[in-house]
């Protein structure tokens, strides 16, 4: 794979000086194109042989394009916030936002790498980290992203002469570090599985591009065309489609509901109660014993996901601060999620949400969450059909990575008849202290009520799996509905800290 | 100072109902007030007694108020990520923005109150944290915020019948901890140093409140009505304000400035210079030793922090780009400051700096800085006059916050002649990849040469201090200014490395 990478490329330092300026001027251009188009931020990713000239290459981008619309970006061993959350985390949170430009050193691809030369991980576990890899770019670029991914290649010869070159210099040799000899003892290791990563990785949209690095001249040159050249084709695309779709001017299309004549909520008795003494009875128990192994959790370092959807006036907020009340206010968070702020705007629709992950011990309430896109954002043609049907996968795998790090992950459905749902409205509207949770949008939604059930149905259809379960909740008694939640929250978290 | 807390004060189930439909209207009322005004920020404390009932009370506000716009914060001991930054960093990262309320439990005056009585912190190092506190309650009160601190009180023989109560009770004796216990063994320690912070912290803008916390019913609604009566009070004032502001619709006020006829800059050599080959042989020398420190200050967990200013075109970016050229880009990251997002101007000036604070071993490079407030902002009348004097003294603070977290700062002052600037503006008109660089601004900028002058002299003025002095840099020879900046910061650094 690397042999093309090792033909002796070189670009004289005269020739480099005349190219260089019309390259410079290409990138700047396609950089302010990017940014003013704001429509998919751009990923570009190094990796490669020690001593191939990552560093130096990034440097020149820096130099070459406006840095205040750039960041360099690099990882080292995950701190204790990075080492709670999902592997992923700390690239989520990382990621620039439309218009902008990322460029990475030791990113994702790195401890996988090393993981498969040292031994640290089996052929399966290696398999499985470059699927991760796979989904998260899908992610990206399916909402548009351009990901650029280099590898910058030394034959094992030119290495050992790199390595000693620095290594006489007493300026440079401090940049040699035992770990460069190690991974050049281990160099066909190294390469092996870097054809294994390239070939599994290489994707439209996210492409691999291999650049010899011994002729410094040569490599910046040859990195910096292939960005002018992707970056061009990217937004040639995104400008066709950002004006064909102002020509179209269409109203919004929300696609007509195939109504389906039995949902999952049909199977609910909704008629389902308890007395008001038994209620407080349990619910007293429930709190005690719910604060009583939150503390617990968090000495273990367990953390707890709750998610809470369902019809407007469902009763989520009173069910999330029952089940809050006893626990410390100090290491739980209840989320809400207003309309997004402009940098919110401007990265994908989970990137918010996964920067609400909590730490180590903590508990992060959503009140209403990551489903938005499959709910509000379809009925209302926000999210296009294509982006919502894709969205149940997204969905999927961004909570098997919640549930793979070991956080607690449970999702609750509360519903209620169309009935009571009116009552619940008529009575917030005579509140004095009630009627601010009442809107005009609610009345709105109300009319669309068999459309809601529908995308309910979808969502329990396609995403309580295995490992992340709907649990429906029937809610047409504000007590039952309470109780139920607190129980099932003490009981999972009761089998969780028990056998931690 | 807290007899009046121990006159066993009662409210009636009765009563409560009766009073709490009216409060809890008129706290919404108020709440969707400052929401829509969006000019402050409400930062709510508890703090007091073990068993005094803080927590509950948070939980009673989140019933009644609307939870959207509310957040309760708690913290416990600092994470590795806090650590590595000064004290009162978590503090800025989660304080509300414009409109919002914070409700904050364990917070700022935990740690000082439970240092004194457990002998961790002596008299002096009481006093100073203290200071610490009231200059960030400053700092946030000048900005607009309203802050409202309640101390819960119950007596030495009330707090034991509580834990007895608690302890006593199967399903609640989880929550008295051995700490609780310590806590009331000291109680008396405890009072005396919690009357020495309530006597120095309490002000105009950010006022303590004692509660006696024996009856709950009393407690929360004692709590609620000084919340309803503190919040209307200052969104009156804010109100009239903004409805004067917008009467007036004067245009923005620059004042006009004194000139000085000597500045600071006066006394530069601005023609100092080097020749290409020294300055390519000591470079590569610096660079050298500073990629070596880099990596000591990292494994030892040393930060940096550089800050660039001077007049547009000094050569900031050049003499960045080459001082951090040899650093690993894995641990530096250079920030460079455009217009500030909706979330950042809805928040006290400082706080999107504030959030760029390195973690250990990290380099932060800010080109540009919080020095805007005292430079763009007074230029442009952002800053009222007000605003920008105050900010001195706010940066002083911030960046001795800094150094005493012992994080490594240098500010650097590029500065040129006015002719040359013209020079470098007329060749980046003509080059293919600079013309970006120039911006109608800059020409702008340039008419108010003397002013900006002014404004420099007046920075390095106020904020040369012996722990952050200003360090100025003759830039009109690029080759001497990069020189200059890459050597003191290598010679800082080795400094700090070898005596660490």
């Amino acid at each position: 794979m690397f042999d093309a990478a090792e033909l002796g490329q070189k670009v004289s330092k005269s020739e480099f000086k005349e190219r260089e300026l019309d390259l410079r001027s290409r990138l700047l251009i396609l950089q302010y194109r990017t940014l003013e188009l704001a429509r998919f931020p751009v990923i570009i990713d190094f990796a490669g042989v020690d001593g191939a000239g990552k560093g130096s290459t990034v440097n020149m981008l820096n130099k070459w394009m406006d840095p205040r619309w750039l960041r360099s970006i690099g990882y080292r061993a995950p701190t204790e916030e990075e080492r709670a959350r999902p592997r992923f985390w700390r690239y989520w949170r990382d990621l620039p936002q439309k218009g902008r430009i990322g460029l990475y050193l030791s990113g994702r691809y790195s401890r996988p790498l090393l993981g498969r030369v040292y031994g640290g991980s089996d052929e399966l576990e290696f398999d499985r980290r470059l699927a991760e890899i796979i989904r998260f770019e899908n992610a990206l670029v399916d909402d548009g992203a351009l990901i650029l991914k280099f590898w910058m290649h030394l034959s094992q010869a030119h290495q050992k002469k790199r390595l000693d070159e620095l290594s006489a210099d007493p300026l440079q040799s401090y940049k040699v570090s035992d770990d460069d000899w190690k991974n050049h003892e281990n160099y066909n290791d190294f390469i092996a599985a870097a054809e294994q990563i390239i070939a599994r990785t290489n994707r439209g949209g996210a492409p691999w591009n291999i650049v010899e690095g011994v002729d410094l001249n040569y490599r910046h040159l040859r990195v910096g065309a292939i960005i002018a050249a992707e970056l061009a084709r990217h937004l040639d695309t995104h400008e066709r489609q950002a004006a064909s779709a102002r020509n179209a001017e269409a109203p919004r299309h929300v696609e007509p509901v195939a109504m389906n004549p039995t949902t999952v909520f049909d199977g609910l008795d909704l008629s389902q109660k308890v007395a008001r003494r038994e209620y407080q009875k349990k619910m007293k128990k429930y709190q005690a014993r719910l604060g009583y192994l939150g503390r617990k959790a968090f000495d273990k370092g367990i953390s707890t996901v709750l998610v809470f959807e369902g019809p407007d006036a469902s009763g989520k907020g009173g069910a999330i601060r029952r089940t809050i009340w006893s626990l410390d206010a100090r290491t739980s968070r209840v989320h809400q999620f207003a309309a997004p702020t402009d940098e919110e705007r401007a990265h994908h629709y989970l990137w918010r949400f996964w920067r609400k992950i909590p730490r180590a011990g903590f508990v992060s309430v959503f009140d209403r969450s990551w489903y938005g896109r499959v709910l509000v954002e379809r009925a209302e043609g926000f999210a296009t059909e294509d982006e919502w049907r894709r969205a149940y996968n997204e969905i999927n795998d961004f909570e098997s990575q919640i549930v793979e790090r070991g956080i607690l992950l449970l999702k609750f459905w509360l519903h209620i008849s169309e009935d009571e749902q009116l009552e619940r409205f008529k009575k917030r509207e005579m509140s004095p202290y009630k009627h601010w949770k009442l809107t005009d949008e609610d009345w709105r939604n109300r009319e669309q009520w068999d459309a809601y059930e529908q995308y309910g149905h979808d969502v329990v259809q396609y995403t309580s799996t295995q490992k992340a379960p709907w649990i429906l909740v029937e809610a047409n008694s504000k007590l039952h509905a309470r109780l139920r939640v607190i129980k099932t929250v003490t009981d999972h978290l009761e089998d969780r800290v028990e056998s931690d």
